[in-house]
């Protein structure tokens, strides 16, 4: 069944005023929501307002929060989330390092005591309207076990990067530091599936192709997979990120971030607070004349792009394309909900008296 | 044979005020040289003597260059290396963005019209004595075709960050954005093995276990090996490197980075110039009490090392632990070089008229 961006975007924003966000943080956290299934990244979108829902139940989720800067510098700032929805203080965080870059060149931004933000190539994205390079890493819930360990011990921990061209699309790379996202894993058990060697490993820190692993004490493995294969090297990018994300801004860091669903317990206090992530925005002309940059980087993108492709792959892709060409595509098509998660969002809004239903 | 690194940091030194260098130029670059020797990584210490030897007698090594900032920004800059040795501008631009740093929090800088600059990790330390982290990034030449391509578009360029701790070592991860590194590809080919599938491709960017196959037209593979274990993300990776590099300095990208050995032949004109790098250093102090960040690291790494480990390892390891390690017994017990290294190194010397014989 098809939705509208519009219609999606209206019920997550009516959803969000029913736990007590004002008029404001509930369409800035729609947007989010909605940037997700445009860009056909389901998995961090309405399949989550559900989470979102018993989290705030809970009490786990500040719905009307005083999100501010604690420290900063020219070119730098800590940010304390207050504990909010992850999209609000994400998009303050990342205004923040905009307005910083526009004074000084780059602006950097640490966060602290926030949540699950959804998809972090949003927040790189709104560096470019500005002619700035968007970065955005955050840390997550602990689902990977480093090189060697058998604990896990860092969240897939993804990297976003933004860079304005000319005439070419934007390069948008948003991607986690695992082979695979663990919503993939999912889609092996449903369809009764074994997955390949080198996403996951057992309780035992041995090789398995059971894509039910982490439920039976297994963990995913860092992007690389085995040692042989350089899992040391996405261990490092995962550890980079937790430690930009929380070691800078005093966030839960590696195995004390915050689970983002309700059913797990909260990590032990002592080892920082709640979910961390990290934004950066370089001004394009503090390095070199707009035009000139936007120019090469056309030229980067046609040369990659126009390399000679693998046999059955029409073309070399650059980091973005597959997103935009979905996003043009649900826009003028509609987005594809999951019919249980209809199901669930339509109960959702029984139980919190929302008089849409999808 | 066990040289020590003082005998070797000498020979180094005298080598490049041979070339035309400066004392304390030449001493610069036997710095890098020896700490890359020093930390185990001789594939980038004296072993490239040689490369730099022919460039500099093939007149595309520029000993007696005048570095200078090009633009800049309270934050940022671009230096143009004039193509002098890689470590010289290197050293500059690391200085710089310790200084922006020290004066706004955070200092950026990216570098054009440099050439090979030996291991990034030394850069991004140099940050750590300033109670900064250090960033470092370097584009090489092409070696490594993205996801997708046939043809090689990138080189396998490194990524260093350098993370200050409290009574623990640093963090420091530095890394190519491979599976694995050039030279183990040419300890396969003596040995006369093949290597494991997910490290390269052939001519026609099908998968093969060659380690020879780079001289039949063949391409390293990008972090992740193939599409199904995330290559594309090794493939962001590397393109975001170059991305900072070239693109923001009008260094040379992707294809167009000039070689590091002078039997290649220079790229085409007019895709920028030279060998990019990137360097970053954040105060630590920008973000957080001094004091209390490195109480946290310490918390981080002892968390990480700590963890129970794999079958067969005796720890989870810290990024640089290896190097540390490796580093304190070289101190000790000398620096091994290989016998044919030592040879070529003699003769270089008989032919500059160095007096010194390793």
């Amino acid at each position: 069944m098809l939705h509208s961006a519009e219609q999606l975007h209206t019920f997550t924003r009516l959803f969000f005023e029913k736990t007590g966000c004002s008029s404001d943080d509930a369409a800035t956290i729609a947007d989010v929501f909605i940037a997700a299934e445009l860009r056909g990244i389901g998995s961090h979108g309405l399949i989550r307002i559900s989470d979102h829902y018993k989290l705030w139940k809970a009490g786990r989720l500040n719905t009307s929060p005083q999100i501010k800067i604690t420290r900063d510098t020219p070119s730098t700032a800590v940010v304390d989330g207050d504990n909010a929805p992850g999209m609000l203080p994400a998009v303050f965080c990342m205004n923040i390092a905009i307005e910083k870059a526009k004074a000084c060149g780059t602006g950097w931004v640490s966060c602290n005591n926030s949540n699950h933000f959804g998809i972090a190539g949003y927040y790189a994205m709104m560096a470019l309207e500005h002619d700035m390079i968007g970065i955005c890493l955050t840390n997550a819930n602990p689902l990977v076990a480093p090189t060697f360990s058998v604990s896990r011990l860092l969240g897939t921990n993804p990297i976003a990067v933004a860079v304005p061209a000319g005439s070419q699309p934007p390069f948008v790379a948003d991607f986690a530091t695992t082979p695979i996202a663990r919503g993939k894993l999912e889609v092996f058990v449903k369809k009764g599936e074994e997955t390949l060697f080198g996403y996951v490993q057992n309780k035992d820190g041995e090789p398995t192709n059971d894509p039910d692993i982490l439920r039976k004490g297994g963990a995913m493995l860092p992007l690389g997979g085995d040692r042989e294969h350089g899992s040391h090297k996405g261990y490092c990018l995962g550890a980079v990120v937790d430690i930009f994300s929380a070691m800078l801004s005093g966030a839960g860091f590696g195995p004390f971030v915050p689970p983002s669903v309700a059913y797990l317990p909260l990590p032990p206090e002592g080892n920082g607070v709640g979910t961390g992530h990290f934004f950066g925005a370089m001004r394009i002309d503090a390095f070199r004349e707009k035009e000139e940059f936007k120019a090469a980087m056309d030229c980067w993108i046609e040369t990659f792009r126009n390399a000679k492709s693998t046999q059955g792959q029409p073309q070399v892709l650059i980091p973005g394309d597959i997103e935009r060409e979905h996003e043009l595509i649900s826009k003028e098509k509609g987005i594809q909900l999951i019919p249980a998660v209809i199901g669930e969002l339509n109960e959702i809004a029984g139980e919190t008296g929302i008089e849409m239903r999808l």
